[in-house]
């Protein structure tokens, strides 16, 4: 079995959507995009449908569409690249609601769909999704009087709580939005941990549901234990991997694992990575290959079965840092190898 | 449709197989681990067996399964990590041929399959996979007696022609083989292009065959094409996506486009990266987001529907620098949300 192993804990996703909830003066939904951000869309879906979230966001209609044959009809499942050219049967077929970004996607969705549930997207400030001020100052009281299911926008810089770019959007939001009966969402998990001015009625967690920074108290969600192939001993001056990046100073014992940058392990961790053999860190040596990976193994007594990547002792944030980049992108990378277990 | 567009030229897959062929002067096999460098293993290898490649490579016993399934009897499926724990029946039923790394995984193989087939993968310097020369020197005879399909190490440094490496296991593999009458394998797609010294009986191309270096004379396989979402004019002053990164100095046309580093997009690539609308550069804007990337198309005259990031234009070692990595990471992060054509 040259898988690794990765093991995804419902119950602790299941505890961060409460966490989050609760700290959420609203109604809280869930961002199940990019395949629930690597773990798997519809596992994550169901198991936060369990627990009560009635609104989920999903990236593209086809990922609405797929989402919807596991979730049933019911939940409301909300696209946030909207109604493109090619979307009308998907949405129309999957009961999908698209977030309209602008005037031609509103365009298309009343001239398509008359009378089918939508909602809009504003942008305040990140320039990126939705509506502009002046645009929605043109379409406001008509797409209104189509009572719309959510206006939505979306802040850039919620990770970081002191950056004046929150306070702006959330100023903008109001101006865009204040008077208006349908509901208001301007908060992924960074705004949730802003406080309550940005919750408004409904929120919108991911990464914290996944384990991820900005929540810190989120409990773990993955483990990823990768299988050694065989350990070798090798000598001083001797040379590990590719491009013989590593050279032994002296005698050490490498254990060879079965994962590499084709299942997510980012190869720009390099050797600043470690695993874990139980609570002994081992060091990465040399570079990281597509299917395999060289680690020091000298420090343990006896030969390993596998060695740890993700989990308690070290999070996807720790891991990203090694790669120079956020542990969303360690959640997502997360191959397609693995043999993945659920924990319920 | 908010969902990018990945083509698979496998006419051009199979001039890269040929040409490797030609400067191969040995049978010439193909590496189609890690689902065939990303594009789909059972595509890929079907349509080199086609082309008449009879030896193919893979990183796990599960993914041999997996690939007899599409293969059908017949062509060779060889699993780099060799015989482990637990694969025994994956090889008896999928008829898979183990690379035996050990003296554990020989005595594994021989105790459970006796009979079956089974290559051997020796260590010559690179000390990843492998018996070392003391271990086969201790199982040579033994291992020779039950007649291995296959003889096989793998270059640590070919990428480099120069490199000193390259001669020094050149010899190991010399000092470890001569005289075995079973057929030897030294070289992967750098190897091939070492020259005949480095050929032996089998070679096994793998990144050259999707169009990756080091074969500068690859033709490009894959283009990806992704789709405009929506483009709005920002002033100067406004910021662009995650942590106000971009900040527009001029009026500004930025198109949102439909991937991100969910879909192997990958983050660090940051505003160094570059699309193309037809003959002309975009730049991409501030940080790539989970879902989005956005892009400057000031110099466009009109609205484009989509933008390309890999094509003729610009190969996978192109957008791989980058990100500070290699085509062969571009290749193998490629994501599971795209609409895949092949070429035939």
């Amino acid at each position: 079995m040259a898988q690794a192993k990765l093991t995804i804990d419902l119950a602790a996703l299941r505890a961060n959507w409460r966490a989050l909830a609760a700290k959420s003066h609203s109604e809280t939904g869930a961002v199940v995009k990019a395949d629930g951000y690597g773990l798997g869309a519809n596992q994550v879906a169901l198991a936060l449908a369990d627990e009560g979230a009635r609104r989920f966001f999903v990236a593209s209609c086809e990922e609405g569409a797929s989402l919807r044959d596991a979730l049933g009809s019911g939940p409301e499942i909300n696209v946030f690249s909207g109604h493109m050219d090619g979307d009308t049967a998907l949405i129309r077929d999957a009961q999908l609601t698209p977030m309209i970004n602008s005037i031609d996607q509103m365009l298309r969705q009343v001239e398509a769909l008359p009378g089918a549930p939508f909602g809009v997207q504003l942008d305040s400030g990140m320039n990126r999704l939705g509506m502009e001020p002046a645009e929605w100052g043109a379409l406001r009281d008509i797409a209104l009087a189509q009572n719309p299911t959510l206006i939505m926008s979306h802040l850039a810089c919620a990770d970081e709580p002191d950056h004046p770019m929150n306070a702006q959007q959330l100023q903008a939001f109001h101006e865009m939005t204040d008077g208006i009966d349908a509901p208001r969402s301007l908060s992924a998990t960074g705004g949730i941990l802003l406080g309550a001015d940005y919750h408004f009625d409904v929120t919108r967690p991911g990464v914290g549901l996944y384990g991820g920074l900005p929540f810190e108290d989120a409990k773990p969600v993955v483990t990823l234990d990768i299988p050694v192939i065989q350990i070798r001993e090798v000598a001083p001056g001797e040379s590990v991997g590719y491009g013989n990046n590593f050279i032994a100073q002296s005698p050490t014992r490498v254990a060879t694992i079965a994962a590499g940058y084709a299942d997510g392990v980012i190869r720009a961790m390099g050797p600043q990575a470690q695993l874990w053999s139980e609570d002994t860190r081992c060091k990465v040596l040399g570079r990281i290959s597509m299917d395999m990976i060289a680690v020091d193994v000298s420090a343990l007594n006896g030969d390993p079965a596998s060695l740890t990547l993700l989990g308690h002792m070290q999070s996807v944030d720790v891991v990203a840092d090694w790669a120079g980049t956020i542990g969303y992108e360690i959640l997502t990378s997360l191959g397609h190898r693995y043999d993945r277990t659920y924990l319920t």
